[in-house]
């Protein structure tokens, strides 16, 4: 079901009630680009620790727009034994919708534009319909705004200080006028006078004058009539906005405000709009499903939350807030026992494999008034059928560790044991020796003891590289960035040789990883110290990962992904993957013979990094 | 008539033709944002310097697109005795067209596009449709591109590159095979020999390999099998890039190679796409018309030529060569005779108010095949419509200058002299003591002696400013960022005196305009003294700038606008202006009694600043 702002408010319920029954719900959301600065490889590196890809990530992918939301709730039906589904699909633009409303600006990538535009997306239906939204600290502010000007012109007597705001310290101001606005004020003051002794009179309508005259008449009213009046400024169909006074008693006036307030509670809810649904989706504390959903989880707190910290651990700690159980069906499908039988992971791919034996795909039926997806004519990158298909393969893999147990089942309930060692594991793309960013503690620290880091002049290409290590055998080249790269050697002895044979040279340099690591490590803390942070927090910083260490092999044993072999990459895949500008049109991807389904990856990639 | 990437190439020459027999060309361009910083009102402060404004513009608004672009071309029919209108409506977009071009990133402003979205803007045609673009650098890299892979890859001859490449020293590249290829080469090179040896077979078709294997593969051939074969790399529908070789003779070769030129020829047109209409009209040298213009030559030349300069003088001289003769309806409304009836200048107002008399609004007709506009159910803010109606604005005062001839005439030739005055001056908006910007010499350079440079504590408001100067009078603020701003005094004999009160304050500090501008002055002379342009370029600089300001004076004895006193703008104006946030829904902004219609010159800036 398509949900525009047209159709918000009155769905909004509905939604709700689908995510409060639901047993889980799967989740997928398209981006206006994936990175304003590094191409596809660098962003994506596969020696990067989960740090290096949090922070490229966060640096130069959140200023584009999630721009189309997809909800899928799945509920079990033990009578019918199958799910039903509800499946929506969110359009979302930062409308704004009054000036105080913040004007916000996002950036869009051609290729990333493109390839949904080559998809059908309907661009109008975001940015003319769209559902605006508010993170936590625009609401915030904006409740603030309203408090501050409700106190500045509100009503004109104390007592409905006190019904509007609770905060009953506040004394209506003291209007400070300034020399030539006197004149203009004193007329106002002689007017109202006369108004209130008329007692023909109900209605006084001021001519209209500027957002300043205004605000020191509203003082000015609540500091010298505070009582028996009521103001508001009404806007004309030609944009003119004139201020009237009324008589009233104070029956009519509390009337009148809680009027005022309760239309001021609805434009801010209006307001919050799409963070609403994100809101209810996190209080439901409910198992959120996701394909390679890291970039869908950052996007969603960055834009609808809040700011994304600098340090990886807090974002865990913020995500295990915001969604506190998660599941990524791209590592499921990589990890033990699927893997061996998955070669693609591609989410379209995957959907169709997991059609096949050994598996058994779940029968699945729409709620009543909900228009069902047809998996044979898919709609491919619409947020809300990837989110129906990635619940789909979620079921189907579960359903598939059912057979295992003794008794077999065929339903697997999202609260079974055979699910929970996935929990909170976001897929980390292209990493092969780090396969998961766990979410529940520290991450995976492998020693890559056979990895050099070269620096050498921005002159050089992947040749000169293969060259220079011929001797080496086999080498795989991942480029960092135009001078530098990490270079992995097949036998980890050679690694000594090769930095020794280094020291004669002048155009390039060599170092260990370990050493390349150490030295990165101890620049951020030399950084670290001029911070205000300080050494103690460092220190304390420190203590925690060192315990949490000790954790990371016990974890290590519980998940058969982590003992799977790297998988080899050609050099010459590496060569390709430099060349290829990350353009999901880039079709020469598509070629290495290692990863024959690379084209379709990129597809992928150019929404969410797969 | 639309045109988008559909019906492009076929409409290019009616275009090219459109342009070639004007008289004159009036243009306009729609925007994805304006200011991806400041306010509006801070990037418009009525007291800017030239140079400032351009700064401002050129750091915070050349990162939107401009996407669509409007074009209509005006050629009197002296025996009709009106003009033959052509319209044309361009939907601009990067599109990348293939994996070499260049991904560009651009920033979209919520307030801009739910603007043009409730004007019924179609986003899907930009997106799904629009004309793909280069920049001059963009278009001689991709020609450096194909040379250099025609010199790499193609043919197999030497003298196939003398053919292809006039660079006859090039010899074929010696390839340099790693180790872990050698194999794989030597393999191919085998099969060719054998497909060559076997008279039978015509043609040799390779299995799928790397992207680096097919360069080393074209790189061998070059160097083994210079002659009698052709070599190229076809691909699949299931995107797999195959590499087939063909026993050609030279004819046969030669022809291939032609052909393959005239794609790639062709390819590279497509891509330069709409830069092709700019450059016609730029060699075309006619007369170029706009409203409020400045950001639309801006936002022509950063995105169909080149970067913009950082220089003031560097952009007027560029902007002298893209467009030799430009004209302003806005900057000329504003002007005498004009200004004197004319009382607002933004552009639907203007139209309107030129219906009336004492103009005659002239007569017009669509060229054959071209639709005709309807000014009475105008589509404001489509880039077309808005070039139509701003050539329409254009004539009509131009045939009102002709009324004070004598002996009077109906029509005005662009070529006559009571235009020329109006050319190549841009229209400044908000500053009121500079009122254009000359791109044929130096800008105006008022003394600005009753304005005072005011530093002061961010939590300051402009109550604060006020109650600061209300010894003074009538005061105008005009905010520079949140803790500096220009206050213009209305007595110069009274800057002194707030000077000198000063002098005890700590927690704010005046300066006079002329100190604040000689302290900048040397600020950015140290600056550039630090750059590699050194003193001499620096005193080469001023030497040339005094020359210019001499001419100044004679400049300005020709416009009467010059003469014209400062719009006066009261302190509740500038207080407005500041609470507002540039949205182009901030109707408060309609409520200055000095400026009724700014609500819809609002609208217009959130296009073009007006």
């Amino acid at each position: 079901m398509d949900i525009t702002w047209s159709n918000f408010k009155k769905q909004l319920p509905v939604v709700c009630q689908a995510i409060a029954e639901a047993d889980f719900l799967a989740i997928d959301g398209e981006f206006s680009g994936i990175s304003d600065g590094p191409s596809f490889t660098t962003l994506t590196n596969s020696l990067d620790t989960p740090e290096e890809r949090y922070e490229k990530l966060k640096a130069h992918s959140m200023e584009f727009l999630l721009f189309q939301f997809g909800l899928c709730t799945f509920k079990y039906d033990d009578v019918k034994a199958k799910y039903i589904i509800k499946s929506f699909n969110f359009y979302i633009f930062p409308r704004p919708f009054n000036r105080n409303s913040p004007d916000k600006k996002f950036v869009c990538q051609s290729s990333s534009i493109d390839f949904l535009a080559n998809q059908g997306f309907d661009f109008n239906k975001v940015f003319r319909d769209g559902i605006p939204y508010l993170n936590q600290e625009e609401e915030r502010l904006l409740r603030d705004q309203q408090e501050e000007k409700r106190y500045h012109t509100n009503g004109a007597s104390t007592t409905c200080y006190m019904y509007i705001s609770p905060d009953a310290s506040r004394a209506p101001v003291v209007p400070v006028i300034p020399d030539d606005q006197k004149d203009f004020i004193d007329k106002i003051v002689e007017s109202v006078d006369e108004f209130l002794k008329d007692e023909e009179k109900k209605v006084l309508q001021l001519e209209p004058c500027t957002g300043y005259q205004r605000k020191l008449i509203y003082q000015t009213m609540n500091w010298k009539f505070p009582r028996g009046t009521h103001v508001e400024t009404v806007e004309s169909p030609n944009n003119e906005r004139r201020m009237i006074i009324t008589k009233v008693d104070e029956d009519e006036r509390k009337n009148k405000e809680i009027q005022k307030k309760v239309k001021e509670q609805e434009d801010l809810n209006n307001a919050v709009g799409f963070s609403r649904v994100i809101q209810a989706i996190s209080s439901s504390s409910k198992l959120v499903v996701g394909h390679n959903m890291m970039l869908d989880i950052m996007h969603t707190i960055h834009q609808f939350y809040c700011q994304l910290p600098n340090d990886l651990e807090e974002f865990k700690s913020l995500t295990n807030c915001v969604f506190p159980r998660v599941l990524d069906t791209k590592l499921m499908a990589s990890t033990q026992p699927f893997k061996a039988i998955i070669s693609h992971t591609v989410l379209a791919e995957l959907e169709k494999r997991l059609q096949m034996p050994p598996f058994n795909p779940p029968k699945v039926e729409s709620a009543e008034g909900f228009p069902s997806y047809d998996t044979a004519v898919g709609q491919l990158h619409e947020a809300g059928y990837d989110a129906y298909i990635t619940g789909l393969c979620f079921i189907t893999m579960a359903d598939y560790l059912g057979s295992f147990l003794s008794p077999p089942q065929t339903h697997v309930s999202v609260q079974s044991d055979v699910i929970s060692p996935f929990f909170n594991k976001l897929f980390l793309m292209r990493i092969t020796d780090i396969p998961y960013l766990n979410l529940d503690g520290p991450d995976l620290l492998p020693t890559r003891d056979n990895v050099l880091h070269v620096t050498f002049p921005k002159e050089w290409k992947a040749s000169d590289l293969y060259q220079l290590f011929s001797a080496f055998g086999k080498i795989q080249v991942s480029w960092i960035d135009d001078t530098s790269a990490f270079v992995t050697l097949t036998q980890t002895d050679q690694v000594q040789i090769a930095v020794n044979i280094s020291r004669f040279a002048e155009s390039y340099c060599v170092q260990k990883y370990a050493e390349y690591v150490a030295k990165k490590d101890r620049q951020s803390l030399s950084k670290r110290k001029r911070t205000d942070d300080g050494w103690m927090d460092f220190e304390r910083k420190r203590t925690k990962t060192q315990y949490n260490l000790d954790q990371t092999f016990s974890t290590k044993k519980s998940i058969n992904s982590v003992e799977e072999e790297p998988r080899p990459v050609s050099p010459e895949e590496s060569e390709v993957l430099k060349e290829d500008t990350a353009s999901p049109t880039a079709s020469d991807a598509a070629e290495s013979s290692k990863r024959p389904k690379t084209e379709t990856d990129q597809a992928e990639c150019s929404k969410h990094l797969l």
